[in-house]
């Protein structure tokens, strides 16, 4: 018999589910859609609940569980709620954690997605034995999850680490969330695509990505383009990690952590983000930080990462009992 | 019999030390001169000791210490020791906790001076019974001491909560840090002072600033002026506030706060100070962090909270034994 948590993520599209050992070991993932249940949280439940108990039948190892662990788009950990998720297709206000716990009697514990990853990166990925460190998710926007003396912030609402919308230039670019010059405008997939536009309207430097409209244009073909060698390409990467360095600068003067974990999308360009961002938050930093602050990848594997940070969410409430 | 925790707050030119109950009550304060002492820590400490137990002996009340809380610039929590501190007489490192521990045979704690501010806060001012909060102390320079979930913020070194030298204009005034921009250069009472000589080269306005040399200027003097109308110091309290509002509105999105509480001399100036700060973070913030912080005064007495700040470093420690 293993002690597995399960894990939970929830998507916009996919919710994937699987259970995880205390090693990181994943067994038997499975996943449901999460928006053709139609409207009805329970519906969604219901199917979530069988989808999950088939696959711990059919799971060749014999499965006890220990815990459940969410992770949401805006899920809330203190009062276990999704509100008003703009990406989910449940109006109001969801009682996530109590429901869950109600149909599995079991703890059931939720958090948004990055505070998910950043604990998966704690119990199984590349901050293993660190007790302060940030976690910085590089995708469609810009999130992070904040590890002090070995605990999440959460913040006294739950609300914590949004660092994508720390303000880095006064009336900057438009961002998403309704206000002008966020990180997330800048060092997100769609801040990169943001950077080859601006590069291509001031220089003349001849550039493949000419041909790609901006709907087109993805921060994969970026990638492919600066691996080849395109000037512009490679410059979006340098122009995105200085701005994202000089972000970290600020964050380490808050928490001084160990290290910032780079995580997402934009991440897996690896060294094209990881150089520069490392060089620019170096020369930016206050003096007695220099040099004690590593900028690390993500070491999870991008195939279940978000089932395994949901489910570090349930191992590490846990541990704390 | 009362018991009492022996705060000291180490200054550049004076040491001052207080005994005080958990209740904020202090006994029989004495200070000795932090220079006079020469070089020698050894003879210095000597010198404090003598000085504590002459006061402590001198008490009406029969006072028995629980501990030893110690606030100096640069001093670090995890290891106890003052560290090339560049405003005090002793050279090199200083093992203050061990060395204090040693001679009255007590469990001895160090930190910095902001670090202490915000316990004082926390068990004895306006943060009493808030788990997360932030102090920012608007001195000399720009200090910050950051609470989460109880807990003070040390980092993985010790040196969290460096604030003041957040960057928040790019290529903005010289820092005495050595860069440019940091937070501390607008907003620090040398900030203030900046900000007066900027408006009167921008501005045609008269003022009676006018007629004061940079060097004679100080932001007691700035603060009159307001209270008397004086347009060019009513501006640089509204910008110095702007500058903070939006800085603030940056730390909400790290640790997602109760309150920030101002603190120090600036802060004196009360409603002068706080309102346009509270207006422009309110402006400034994401979404779903508005009307959620708010922004206070200290209530703390500048006459002992030094004392009392590092006094309730001494019982933070005893409690979480």
């Amino acid at each position: 018999m293993k002690q597995v948590a399960l894990g939970i993520d929830i998507g916009g599209t996919d919710t994937k589910c699987g259970f995880v050992h205390k090693t990181g070991k994943v067994y038997c993932e499975s996943s449901i859609s999460t928006t053709t249940q139609g409207e009805s949280f329970e519906n969604y439940l219901n199917n979530l609940y069988n989808e999950v108990e088939t696959a711990r039948k059919n799971c060749p190892e014999e499965l006890e569980l220990v815990g459940i662990g969410v992770g949401a788009p805006n899920g809330n950990y203190f009062n276990g709620c999704i509100e008003f998720a703009p990406n989910l297709p449940w109006k109001g206000v969801i009682r996530i954690a109590q429901l869950m716990s109600e149909k599995w009697k079991l703890p059931a514990t939720l958090t948004n997605d990055a505070n998910a990853a950043a604990l998966g990166e704690m119990l199984f990925g590349t901050a293993k034995g660190m007790k302060d460190f940030i976690v910085i998710t590089l995708g469609t926007g810009v999130g992070s999850g904040i590890v002090i003396g070995g605990n999440m912030v959460y913040g006294h609402d739950g609300f914590a680490g949004e660092l994508g919308h720390v303000i880095i230039k006064e009336n900057g670019r438009d961002c998403g969330c309704g206000r002008k010059g966020c990180l997330e405008a800048y060092c997100s997939a769609n801040g990169i695509r943001r950077t080859v536009f601006e590069l291509l309207e001031q220089k003349n430097t001849p550039s493949v990505l000419r041909d790609i409209s901006f709907n087109e244009l993805t921060s994969a073909k970026i990638y492919e383009a600066a691996i080849e060698g395109d000037h512009i390409a490679r410059e979006a990467f340098r122009y995105t990690g200085k701005i994202l360095g000089r972000a970290l600068a600020d964050f380490v003067t808050f928490s001084s952590p160990e290290a910032i974990i780079l995580f997402g999308g934009l991440a897996k360009s690896g060294e094209l983000i990881r150089k520069p961002t490392e060089e620019e938050m170096e020369n930016s930093m206050l003096h007695c930080f220099k040099n004690k602050v590593k900028v690390l990848l993500s070491s999870m594997d991008e195939g279940n990462v978000a089932v395994m940070g949901s489910a570090a969410l349930a191992w590490h409430e846990k541990d704390k009992k």
